[in-house]
């Protein structure tokens, strides 16, 4: 190739941009992908994958033929090849907000309503238009780290309150008002909780309003695993509560319809005063979605057959293959000393569990014990770090219940194997 | 509702990013939006749209089904419905590894590749990656806006170089290496061109890759439009030159499959030097991508059979059709005195045609001209200050070929009724 040999020694003028390389890091995948180099691939058995909350790979929790052939119908249609108005195009804005509106005491209009790649853009989205000097936003302690790698990028500056777990997980209030401040812009509240697992009661989320509308700050209701509870706590929107504070809330069909890799999702806005609109809020989300990529306009020209033509059989096939699951991991963790449950699981896909060092032997801290456990058992958890709780595990339990009961076995053998002997 | 009245006066601590509302104001979509606005609904005759380059809703331009067999193939099997690897799943960077290498004197390789949600994605995250403080990129004029969007976005300083139409819009190298400092990252160029409908020889790339290596940056090509060639230059990738200075290839199957709706794209790293890796710009595309939302699963999916299995007759119709509405658009603008297209286009689906302001009556500039042929006569152009050209037009043929008949002859009605008098 011409000059190439001398092209090496050039001293050429770009650099990349160094924050974007530390920020994904420790992202949840790399974290995740570094425990799986530990697998042991002459190991004969199946990898067992309870580190990330993506179960489409089960048949037993294969989405349902209505969602698939309404992507076909809206392909083969030839109406959605083109592009589309970023805010995501009419007939999906009016289908998401009446979807939701079915669990609300008042009506969200279409305008409501932006179509997003996922809930993790949505998630972008807010973090982005929220990003002033020196405002801050309130996250959950345990938490999804989307919000933390995003408001690092948007500089956003981050406040952690915490959950409870001898509360069920709730959100520890009066810390919350110790920590907002005049820049606070929001609080963040995960509902069915990733990665607790909980769900939070009306009247809890009625609280959160409060103390919100006390401290002038909205509400970002992340809301992905609505409807995935199987507890006593039934599923409350917090947009419910949108006239005591503002409400945006992000949610997808990503896990009801156990469809993530379609990277369908929305941002709406719960706010029956319009205060989002006095305040510049919603100017500013248009501005951002503008800029963005939007969603493929098929998926979204699918999308009111998805969420209207769905039955309820899809998604009471989901909601009782995962109160099995959360059944089976809530008893077989109970028979291993070395890992304790809170609370029994209600809701999402995850539970998180307190990893007994002191019973253990050879182990230094939760990654530690992910990395050995993938290592000799095929085993994947996540390391309670990478959500903010050290020494704590996130389990999922959205696999198939033989492969979860298999994983599960091998973590005792793994935690008596290592167990400190007496 | 609850606490409804007194909701609005109370005193909200959240304000929206400012920035963001006014980088979108003045995207292409919001003029055309105002432009389109003026349209009398009254008016019996058909909108023609000449504004924007979308084709996808004309009959004739309708992508071929075996793109949407590839789709409906991809939900079908369920094997896509879960998260993709960021980077894009391996079989699509392996498709388009190949799809790209057929043009290239080298191979790429799987891991050159990210697949992006179109090739706009794929701009923002190479932006994103150059941008550091102080510094700067060198962007056409005229060019495509998001570009410059989305440097304002990232704090990256844009300076214009020229195309210069008397040369059939090649780029001012001239210009280009007054332009350049110890700060630029990177050139980029548009080919074929949007706006200009012009192809580059061999021989001007070349020399764009000579300059970028004397000057220690970056080239960025921008090929969205590749292969909608219909002239006497043939479309040569900038990777050619990948040897002479490293090349970024931004591009999609938006256009020459008329799917710009499904949103998939790429950006693939030309650089048979190893520069890019050993500079810290793979690391950093990785890590911009790992924190991006990526396209669809099932879309990846479709990749392989969509770039494989398409045949010629598909590409030569749309390129045939092209020759056809660029020569109509040619001879029918060469009817009109008021405005002047110094070039035949060869590419891609625009031209840029300059405006003779002292031959029109009480028009102020472009963006009034646009303003008051949408009015009286439902045609819409761009403005040419939005592509960095005051008092041009950005006219797309790509329409089926009555309709631009139907549309330039109102524009000609349109300027004959304009014309100063003499
Ligand atoms: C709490 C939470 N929010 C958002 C997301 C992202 O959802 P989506 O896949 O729809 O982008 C996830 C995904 O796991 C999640 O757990
Ligand atoms: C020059 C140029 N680059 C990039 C794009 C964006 O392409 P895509 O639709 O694949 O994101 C366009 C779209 O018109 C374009 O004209």
């Amino acid at each position: 190739m011409e000059n190439g040999s001398s092209t090496t020694s050039k001293k050429w003028g770009f650099k990349g941009n160094e924050a974007l390389t530390k920020a994904s890091a420790n992202s949840i995948r790399t974290v995740l992908m570094n425990i799986m180099s530990k697998i042991d691939p002459q190991d004969p058995r199946p990898t067992i994958p309870l580190g990330h909350g993506d179960p489409s790979a089960f048949p037993c929790f294969r989405t349902t033929p209505v969602a698939e052939d309404a992507i076909c119908d809206a392909v083969r249609s030839a109406k959605f090849n083109g592009y589309a108005l970023q805010v995501g195009i009419p007939p999906a804005r009016r289908a998401i907000a009446e979807y939701l509106s079915k669990d609300l005491p008042y009506k969200l209009s279409a305008d409501d309503v932006y179509v997003t790649l996922g809930c993790a853009q949505a998630i972008e989205v807010i973090l982005t238009v929220l990003s002033r000097p020196n405002a801050n936003i309130l996250l959950p302690r345990p938490g999804f780290f989307l919000y933390d790698i995003r408001a690092a990028y948007t500089q956003l500056e981050v406040r952690h309150f915490d959950l409870l777990p001898e509360k069920g997980w709730e959100v520890d209030l009066d810390a919350v008002e110790a920590l907002a401040d005049e820049n606070t812009a929001a609080i963040v509240i995960i509902n069915p909780g990733n990665p607790c697992g909980n769900v939070f009661t009306h009247e809890h989320l009625k609280k959160v309003a409060e103390t919100a509308r006390k401290l002038g700050i909205l509400v970002i209701s992340d809301e992905v695993y609505d409807h995935l509870t199987f507890g006593s706590n039934p599923f409350v929107p917090m947009g419910v509560f949108g006239s005591i504070a503002p409400v945006i809330t992000v949610g997808s069909i990503s896990k009801r319809w156990i469809v993530p890799g379609w990277r369908l999702g929305w941002l709406v806005t719960n706010d029956p005063n319009g205060i989002l609109e006095e305040y510049g809020i919603v100017d500013c989300i248009k501005g951002c979605v503008n800029i963005s990529t939007d969603p493929p306009t098929f998926i979204q020209g699918a999308v009111p057959d998805i969420l209207e033509k769905t039955k309820d059989d899809h998604f009471s096939k989901i909601v009782n293959i995962l109160r099995e699951v959360a059944d089976i991991c809530y008893s077989k963790i109970k028979e291993i000393p070395q890992i304790t449950l809170p609370s029994k699981p209600e809701g999402s896909m995850f539970v998180m569990v307190k990893l007994n060092l002191s019973l253990l032997e050879n182990i230094e801290d939760d990654i530690d014990f992910c990395a050995q456990l993938a290592k000799e058992e095929s085993v994947v958890f996540l390391p309670g770090v990478i959500v903010g709780l050290k020494n704590w595990l996130r389990i999922t339990f959205a696999v198939d219940p033989e492969s979860l009961e298999d994983g599960l076995g091998r973590v005792k053998a793994f935690c008596e194997r290592h167990a400190k002997k007496q």
